[in-house]
C-alpha cells in the first residue's frame, strides 16, 4: 500500500490528470478525492477506458470560454481526469441501489447524473436532461467537478451504469460507452419502423468506425463516406455495402441524390464537407446529424434555400439513453460487434502517446487504455 | 374584344408582367402566349389571387444571380407575370384530364407541374419532385417559362389544380393555395400522432397569421411570437393560446424550454431571430423549420453546440403535396378558416399597391386581387 501508484480506496481515487489546458497532452499520475457517495451511487474499480475525441477537446479547453471547471469545484480536486468509455467492477453501492451487487461488470459512458425525474428522464431521453452532469468536467449539485475514467475508479449513479453480457470483453466494451452509444442512438432514432432503410456514415474514424458496425446490425444498407480511398478496404470489413471517396469521385452524387434515411456525420467538424452535395442526397424530410462536436468557435456553413430541395435538416445528437445503451449492448453480444482498437496499457507515457496520436489522427481506430488492475494494483 | 384589356382566349392570356427586375413594382398589363397545351393540363380563368411575399423575390430576382428566366425562354412571352395564390373556373381541359369538368372551381397554388413518375411524386411529395415547375418564373421542359395569376387565365397540370368546397368564398382561398398549404403542411407532419401538440408562430404576417389558424383548427396549442406587442390581440383573435413579445419580456425563455413539437418559424429572415434562446424551448428531437425563403445571400448564424441542449434540428420546408392541398381546404370548410384579406381590384395601379405596401409591411395580413372579371371581360 505504500507504492506511489497503489490507491487508498475509498477515501482517495488515483488518475492521470492535468491542471492547465497547455499541459492537455501531459496528465500526471494524482491522488484525489471521490465527489460525496450518494445513496444512488455507485464506485466501479476501472479495468479499461477508451480514448475519445472527446478528450482532446476537453482537455485543451476547446469548448469553452471559461477557465477549466475543476478550478472552481468546490471540494476535491483542482485538477482534472478524463476518461469515459469505462468498464469495471462494482466495488461499493450506496444504500438505495437495488438494481446492482457489488462484483458486477458494468460500463460507464460520457454521463453520471441526470434527475431521473423530469419529463426527458421520463421518456428516455435523460442525456438531455436539464440537470445532466457529465463523466467529467461537469459539475454536480454540490460543487463537486466529476472526475473520468483515467483512473483507478470511478463514481457514478446507479443508472448510467450498464450491464454487459458475459460474452463481450471489456476492452471491446469500454469504447461502446460513449462513441458506440452516441452512434447508436440517432441511427435507432431514424430508421426505426423504415422498410430497408439506408444509412450515410461520414468519416471513417472513432466514432464513424462504430457506426457503420452498429447500422448495419440494425439491418441497414450502410454507405461509409471518406475523403480518399485509403480506408475503403477497412470500411468494406467494418459493415460498409458501398464507400464513396468524395475528392476521388467528382460524380459520386449522380448515384446517391434522394438516397438516404440518414446521414449521420461523424467527422468532428463541418467545415471540410460539401454540404450543397451531401444534403439532396437525403431523402424528403429527413435529417443530416453531427454526432462530434468541434470546436466552440465553429459555424455551420448554410443558407436556407439548400433544404428546399428535399425539406431536410441539420442538427446534432447527443448520447443516447440509458435503455438504447442496454440495446446496444444487446446488439454487440448478439452480432459480435468489436470496436476496432489499438491496447494502450496506462500509465504516464501511455496516456500522453494516446491523447498525442489521437491528435495527430494516427489511430485505427480507438486507443483503449488497458491492464488498470496491474498499475493500480487492484482488481482483487 | 377590341379594347385593350379583353383577352383573345385561347391564343392569348393578358397579366401584368414585368421585363427588368428593377422595375420590380410597375407591372404592366401585356399580352402573351400560353404554354403549348399538354393532355393533362387545365386552363383557370382567373377569379381572384392572392399576393405572396415570393413574388416580391422573385420579381426583384433576390433569389437568383442569373438574369430573369423568361428572357430565355424557347417561346413565349420575354415578360414574367407572377401570381400563385389562384382561384378561378376550369375553362379548357386536356384530352386526358379525367378529374375535372369545364366550369368546375379550382384553387392552384405555386406549383404548376411535377413528373407523377418519381418516388417522391408517388408518396406525396410532389413538392420535392425533381421536375416541379413552379407556377412563375420556371421552365418547363419545353422551354416555356412559366406565368403566374396576375392576369386573365392561367395554365396548369391538373393534378395542380384543386376543387374548392362550395362553402369557401374564393377570396379567402386564394392566400391558402400558397401560403396556407406551405405552412399546413410541416405542421401536419410534425404534429401526426402527438397528443396535446404545442406549436410556435414565429412572425405574424402573411404566412404566420395563416399558420395560428390553421395550427389551432388542427388541434395544437399556439403560441404565437412577434417582437412586439402591437399584434397581441389580433393574433388571439386568429387563435394563438399564447403571445410572446421577445423585445418587450426579456425573460420570456423560462415560461418556454422544452414545450414546442415544432417552430415554425414565417418570418421571412432567420437574422432577426434570437436562435439561441429559440432552439432550448423545442421538445427533445424536434424541428425548428423555415417557410419564408429569403434572400440567396442570408446565411443561417449557427454553431454545432446550439442543438447540443435537445438534439434538435434545424431547416426548410416547401409548399406541399395535393393530399395535403385537399385537407387544407377540407379543414377551411369544417373550420371556417379565412384568412384576413384585403382586396384590391385588379389593374396597373393596384398591383403596383399591393406590391409596394408588401414591400413595405404594410398589410394586414394578405392582399388579394380581386374583380379579375370586370377587368378582363372574362366570367360570362
Amino acid at each position: 500500500m505504500s507504492d506511489s501508484t497503489t490507491v487508498n480506496y475509498p477515501t482517495e481515487f488515483k488518475g492521470f490528470a492535468i491542471t492547465d489546458p497547455k499541459q492537455w497532452d501531459n496528465p500526471k499520475l494524482t491522488s484525489y478525492q471521490p465527489k460525496n457517495f450518494g445513496s444512488h451511487d455507485i464506485d466501479i474499480e476501472i479495468e479499461c477506458c477508451g480514448i475519445c475525441a472527446s478528450e482532446l477537446f476537453s482537455l485543451k479547453n476547446d469548448w469553452s470560454d471559461a477557465p477549466l471547471n475543476c478550478l472552481s469545484s468546490k471540494y476535491g480536486p483542482k485538477s482534472q481526469v478524463v476518461g469515459h468509455e469505462i468498464v469495471g467492477k462494482i466495488v461499493a453501492i450506496g444504500n438505495d441501489v437495488t438494481m446492482y451487487k457489488i462484483g458486477q461488470r458494468v460500463g460507464l459512458g460520457a454521463q453520471a447524473y441526470s434527475c431521473l425525474n423530469c419529463s426527458r428522464c421520463k421518456s428516455n431521453n435523460e442525456q438531455y436532461c436539464p440537470h445532466a452532469v457529465g463523466t467529467y468536467c461537469s459539475t454536480y449539485s454540490d460543487g463537486y467537478v466529476s472526475q473520468g475514467g483515467y483512473a483507478s475508479h470511478v463514481r457514478a449513479l446507479d443508472h448510467f451504469c450498464f450491464p454487459i453480457p458475459d460474452n463481450l470483453d471489456s476492452k471491446f466494451v469500454g469504447p461502446l460507452m460513449c462513441g458506440g452509444l452516441t452512434v447508436f442512438s440517432p441511427i435507432k432514432r431514424n430508421i426505426q419502423g423504415i422498410v430497408n432503410p439506408k444509412v450515410a456514415i461520414i468519416g471513417i474514424g472513432g466514432l464513424g468506425h462504430m457506426a457503420i458496425m452498429i447500422a448495419n446490425a440494425l439491418g441497414a444498407e450502410v454507405t461509409a463516406f471518406s475523403r480518399g480511398n485509403s480506408k475503403k478496404d477497412d470500411a468494406l470489413k467494418m459493415g460498409a455495402h458501398h464507400f464513396v471517396a468524395t475528392s476521388e469521385d467528382k460524380n459520386w452524387m449522380t448515384n446517391y441524390i434522394d438516397s438516404f434515411d440518414l446521414i449521420l456525420n461523424c467527422a468532428s467538424s463541418t467545415k471540410a464537407l460539401q454540404l450543397n452535395d451531401l444534403l439532396p442526397c437525403l431523402k424528403v424530410n429527413k435529417k443530416f446529424l453531427s454526432v462530434g462536436l468541434p470546436h466552440k468557435d465553429e459555424e455551420f456553413d448554410l443558407k436556407p434555400i439548400q433544404f428546399f430541395s428535399n425539406g431536410c435538416t441539420i442538427g446534432s445528437s447527443k448520447l443516447g439513453s440509458r435503455e438504447e445503451a442496454i440495446e446496444l449492448l444487446s446488439l454487440a453480444s448478439k452480432y459480435d460487434i468489436k470496436p476496432w482498437i489499438q491496447e494502450i496499457p496506462i500509465c504516464e507515457n501511455g496516456v500522453h502517446e494516446g491523447l498525442t496520436k489521437l491528435d495527430n489522427g494516427d489511430v485505427k481506430y480507438r486507443f483503449v487504455l488497458t491492464d488498470f488492475h496491474r498499475f493500480f494494483n487492484t482488481g482483487k
